[in-house]
């Protein structure tokens, strides 16, 4: 092999560097001495077109999907041009058996809002300014008559097609296998050739269809796609891809406590891939207690999707909220509004008014019982003066029931 | 069962004669108690729509094609309408692989040319002048767009398709299945659909076809196609099918002599079928000597294509051909004219003259071996006054070689 060529191989990391491009990569492809992506980097004349393809159904982004969109982001900031697809061909013709949970058949206005969710979303981590192209594939597809559509199955075999996970072992015990869905890693390929796209990324259960484009592009052209697979994320369950049907996800938009108080539970065997694909962070300078890991994880997170000021914010509700050494399940934080109480007003008066207990005798209990905490400290019966002196403080009853006071 | 039900059993003929559409079919489909074909002949208030799909590809047809136009026809003759297709739609897209020789791509001129070719044999057969419905399948199949095309894929699992003859064992043995091979079956499927058709008439190759056709119709409406399998013709070798291909085809266009010459020889064991699937003769009247059935199974043949008159005239030029009990592979026979030669001429110069002898010397050799003979009889050298006294005959050296003097 050429020394002078770019090594891509992870064993020699320590003696190159990984480029920017490689950090969290599972795969590029091809990778041979004279086809890889770090020599089309070099060699290219004019800034790659780096796909990637989204689909319309499913508008609420967690941290798994930010993975690819991170590395797009990465592609732009080093002058390449992002081409974000939105499938919204494909999510309106759905699965016509209506078999496929994952294929519902979306109307027109359904897709174009599930699209305007999921970029105002995404427009959180990409460019929109510059070196972005929007395309919707049903320009093309929306386009394509049935002799297209036969010359297109024509580029592939049965056998090829069964290689694909899933349909060989369907086929094999028996579940159906309806012909129609070879069309769809067909039309994600066709995509490819579509939009001229240098290089796809996608995750790992991405390749055979990325391999499908290129090989499209491949019977027209001399060049065909890279293509890039990035790992699927681990959900906070630790075992799981992140999903939100799994509920063991950080959806994009939630709120900042509870997205902070998530993410400082992130186990410890996948902590350090967060900090490699969701952050920027110098991989050889994490903290190395692992609580401290999980906090800068959860700051980092917070501010990159809120604002620095807010992550600080989260942290320190989160540890007030955090009592006894027992992490609470947090929904969003609950607020309630001093305003509507009259004072001088005593503390079972404050409970019952916010609803943190139903009645006073209750409140008057679970305060004589200890139960009764302000910012995380016990606190005994007593009369507030005035809303002020409780102004952004947490109240909370028992290890579940609390709110902020505003 | 009902026993005032039309009775479809085989053997149950005797005790109910087949009824005119039966002649020659194999199967018909579905036959339940309360859904087949003679029911739906007896009890339909409209004419029945009766498809038959014609490929453009090969447009010389043979007897073998006629066994469907002449059931087709004899639907016409009942009253129903014939739906005749010409596939010029999948005749243009042929074979996008270029790999099936059963598939050329022909442009649409060619596809135009093959047409009119076919039909204007087709019109020997069929009654072109009422209830006839000539359709080309682009007319619908150029219209479908993707998510149409999805739908029609939709409708099949793999598990089904490869129940087709053919797809199953190539994908056993490792012959690559080219996904667009799928297609072919959902696109004959949905002509029927398309033209409304209430049978459809195929070779017992078509089952699986016309089946397709059917389950398309039934998702979409109430009632699906019937299905009508006739015969694949065995050809003059007496074991393949009758195939331009093999060489063992009567062609619906040959000339009178060769077309007789041909079928006086057809094998024993197919006459009783070539009669029943060729000719409208009573099978219960047919010679008993083999030989008589062959000559009368060649004259009405030829009568049919041709006419009355020819056929005899054929005959007789055949017996005058036919020498010694053997029986000579004929071409079309050749002519000469006579004019060409001056008389008085010797019969030595007169084989020079038309070419059946390459010398004068291997004339008088060939005169001298006994080999040469006029209208079957063997002739000695002589010399011919006039041209008139030969006009009509046939001039014949050896077993292979004759002509007629014209």
């Amino acid at each position: 092999m050429n020394a002078n060529l770019p090594v891509l191989d992870q064993e020699n990391f320590s003696a190159h560097p990984p480029a920017w491009w490689q950090r969290g990569v599972v795969e590029t492809f091809p990778a041979s001495a004279d086809q890889n992506l770090a020599l089309a980097l070099q060699t290219s004349d004019r800034p790659l077109r780096v796909k990637l393809g989204i689909d319309p159904t499913r508008p609420d982004l967690h941290l798994g999907h930010t993975v690819a969109l991170r590395k797009l982001r990465q592609f732009q900031d080093a002058g390449h041009v992002a081409v974000l697809i939105i499938g919204d061909f494909t999510a309106q013709i759905g699965d016509p058996t209506g078999k496929s949970e994952a294929r519902p058949r979306l109307t027109a206005a359904e897709v174009a809002f599930n699209a305007q969710t999921y970029l105002s979303q995404a427009a959180k981590i990409l460019n929109f300014d510059h070196r972005l192209e929007l395309k919707y594939n049903s320009a093309w597809l929306g386009k394509l008559n049935l002799e297209q559509v036969t010359s297109l199955l024509s580029s592939m075999t049965l056998g090829q097609m069964l290689a694909k996970e899933g349909f060989s072992d369907r086929y094999a015990k028996g579940v159906p296998v309806y012909l129609h869905e070879f069309l769809y890693p067909l039309m994600q390929g066709y995509d490819s050739v579509a939009v001229n796209a240098d290089l796809e990324l996608g995750g790992t259960d991405q390749k055979f269809n990325i391999l499908v484009g290129r090989d499209l592009q491949l019977r027209q052209q001399s060049s065909g796609q890279f293509g890039m697979l990035l790992p699927l994320l681990i959900g906070l369950d630790g075992v799981q891809k992140m999903s939100k049907s799994l509920d063991n996800y950080v959806g994009i938009s939630e709120e900042p406590l509870l997205m902070y108080s998530k993410l400082e539970k992130v186990p410890d065997h996948l902590i350090n891939q967060y900090f490699e694909l969701l952050t920027d962070l110098d991989l050889n300078h994490l903290p190395a207690n692992p609580r401290d890991r999980q906090k800068l994880l959860a700051l980092t997170l917070v501010s990159q999707f809120h604002s620095p000021d807010l992550a600080h914010q989260a942290q320190q509700d989160a540890a007030k909220i955090v009592l006894s050494g027992q992490t609470t399940d947090l929904g969003e934080l609950p607020e309630f509004d001093l305003a509507q109480v009259q004072f001088p007003a005593p503390l079972f008066y404050l409970l019952k008014a916010t609803g943190l207990c139903k009645s006073n005798s209750e409140a008057q209990s679970q305060i004589s019982n200890g139960a009764v905490r302000l910012d995380g400290e016990k606190i005994p019966e007593q009369t507030f003066s005035q809303g002020a002196d409780l102004q952004g403080k947490v109240l909370q009853v028992g290890k579940k029931k609390f709110l902020r006071l505003i």
